[in-house]
């Protein structure tokens, strides 16, 4: 999480405990699940992490579409980028999702390679639309990306 | 929640049927809340609605701030407006939020009286900050609307 916080250059914005993700996410009613990606032991970082992506989501709710999850976050180490790991954990939040559930998630304005990538994917830009500023992922595209 | 999205002139956008939203909103582990606003019988609507308001909202979560809930629908008719519904209906869901924990919702860029209001009583838009197009309810903001 510091880790994303950094790459969005918010690191100061990092509030939470280990304390309060302990209580709020493994609790008998979580707050929120999450998906980790591990590599094994001889690939660990010289930091000694074999933790080096996650991504963090809830189940929300639309009044016009019903049942949707939100992903807060998705984050791979920058030494671990560009081998799908990424994709992999999305891929995971998607299959999570379901048939006729959407997945929503924010960008952030300067986040180019992200903006370029979901698009790509079908993913698209509700701002554009409505005057939000949710990406939704949804029906076949949802499908797709749900696929192993 | 028609008579929202017709308020927000997307009446087509909703798909959800009553089916549905009993279904999700009324079993064991729900996946929302709703606040109702309802008259006395002799208040009633010419077409005979006593429901007259409501609030649906779902416990959502930042990996920066922790607990939040997200406030999906506020929405008052329009004949009862301006007698202070919406606003002891947001009082409402902001006591179910709790202190330390942030309430959050999103507003459309046309909807004049609410990037009006919301300002006004301490909310804040993410987006001036960050990019993102959420508004955000906290701390002694938060513990101001909640009070009776």
């Amino acid at each position: 999480m510091q880790g994303l916080a950094e790459h969005e250059k918010l690191a100061d914005r990092v509030k939470i405990t280990q304390k309060d993700l302990e209580q709020d996410g493994f609790s008998k009613n979580p707050f929120f699940h999450s998906i980790i990606a591990e590599v094994p032991e001889y690939h660990k970082t010289k930091e000694g992490h074999t933790k080096i992506g996650y991504a963090l989501y809830f189940y929300s709710y639309s009044s016009w579409k019903g049942r949707a999850i939100y992903m807060e976050d998705l984050y791979v180490m920058p030494e671990f980028r560009g081998k799908g790991i990424g994709k992999a954990l999305m891929r995971k939040v998607a299959q999570v999702t379901g048939p006729g559930c959407r997945l929503n998630f924010t960008i952030l304005n300067w986040n180019k390679s992200s903006l370029d990538f979901y698009p790509n994917q079908g993913c698209f830009d509700v701002k554009a639309d409505l005057g939000y500023h949710y990406m939704i992922c949804e029906g076949e595209v949802l499908q797709h990306v749900a696929q192993p």
